[in-house]
């Protein structure tokens, strides 16, 4: 049987070997999410910078350019870090270039993976769909915030291990327990996320249909994979 | 209200603030068990190594000496890592050194805390009254297992939230998810641990006596507590 473990911070992925691996990145609120969702609505590629003005130097490549500070669109920047903006607009062939913090350092951290994907909500049953058939094992690598445990992005990894149990083996104790924390509290995500200090954060900004989207199931069929250090939307099949 | 929050491993420890607060370390399999069962059963005083001849070299001093490795009493030394040793033997006012790899950093790492506190099962109930009835935040420091999250220690840790809920607010994600996680399986904390990594090592030396008493609640209402490196019982009164 296959394996599969949880690495629940950046600060934590030097204690996991991954090559051999298929790496999970997932950063739920919303960096992780906001990706899906733009691969999902049209755009070809992505690249992510930790750093804003980086970031802000992409323009003048053509890529379309999503940066955020404290909760607000980042001034010169044409996208925030929302994923429902992507619904509704027109992005068919454009690039993307991202700013975030906590993903970009876990993307970079995880480059060892024999590959790496971008875990969300929204695609979940397409990356399952992905795991199973391929011959790794699989390693869920959360951005975390800060450093720190949190608690979306671990249930994420919860849910994918629960999904995950009749072809890998939850092969520590992170794993185990972040199965059975899915198995008690996934029937409401949103109701015991509410408590998340993340979630608070965001509802200070009134992002309610962000939270929404962020924890909506299988609305998509494409997999985010990190290909050379862009992501790329690929099938499942 | 006091908060409550849990720190998952001493690798992470760095990302939390410890001044003014109450710092609990655990090592459930075994070293904060086994220093429980030590203090409760006559030893006047522990200190705790990393290094094997540093404790060794502390029989001169007349000290019992503690130490194993690769899961058997280590060559020279009178006592093992195991908890039950101490319950048949007279240890009354006889010091102890003994020499842990995890337990000892996690408590080396809590140095900045107001106080820091040795938890284990079996004198929960002792602590929490002792945590009641003090005004600071607390801080559950698990030792885990070579840096990484474990079972054990976490839910011990939401034990602990669990049981503090009317009196300190669980103040970050790790707090919330363990003690969501001690609410499902923390009636068959066995059932449930038997499943975890050092359980299963720990089975491996067929040592299931040292599982039972670990996981036992309430035997004991002596506080461990570490003063000037030099870990004492106290009454939680």
């Amino acid at each position: 049987m296959r394996k599969v473990e949880i690495c629940f911070s950046p600060e934590l992925i030097h204690l996991h070997s991954l090559q051999g691996k298929i790496v999970v990145v997932v950063d739920i609120f919303r960096a992780t999410s906001t990706m899906v969702a733009a691969l999902a609505n049209g755009i070809s590629e992505i690249r992510t910078f930790a750093d804003l003005e980086d970031c802000r130097a992409m323009k003048e490549q053509g890529f379309l350019i999503a940066g955020e500070r404290n909760g607000l669109t980042a001034p010169g920047f044409e996208m925030g870090n929302s994923p429902v903006a992507y619904l509704n607009g027109d992005y068919e062939g454009r690039k993307l270039a991202m700013t975030t913090t906590n993903g970009t350092l876990a993307i970079s951290k995880s480059s060892e993976a024999d590959e790496i994907l971008i875990g969300a909500f929204p695609n979940l049953g397409a990356t399952i769909e992905y795991l199973q058939k391929k011959d790794q094992d699989v390693l869920i690598h959360c951005a975390g915030w800060k450093g720190m445990f949190n608690l979306e992005d671990s249930l994420y990894a919860g849910a994918l291990v629960k999904s995950l149990e009749a072809t890998h083996e939850a092969s520590e104790d992170g794993a185990l327990a972040m199965k059975a924390l899915f198995e008690k509290e996934g029937h409401d995500l949103k109701g015991f996320l509410s408590q998340a200090s993340h979630a608070k954060r965001l509802q200070n900004h009134n992002i309610e249909s962000d939270i929404d989207f962020c924890l909506t199931l299988d609305l998509y069929s494409i997999i985010g994979k990190v290909e050379k250090e862009v992501l790329i939307a690929i099938e499942p099949h």
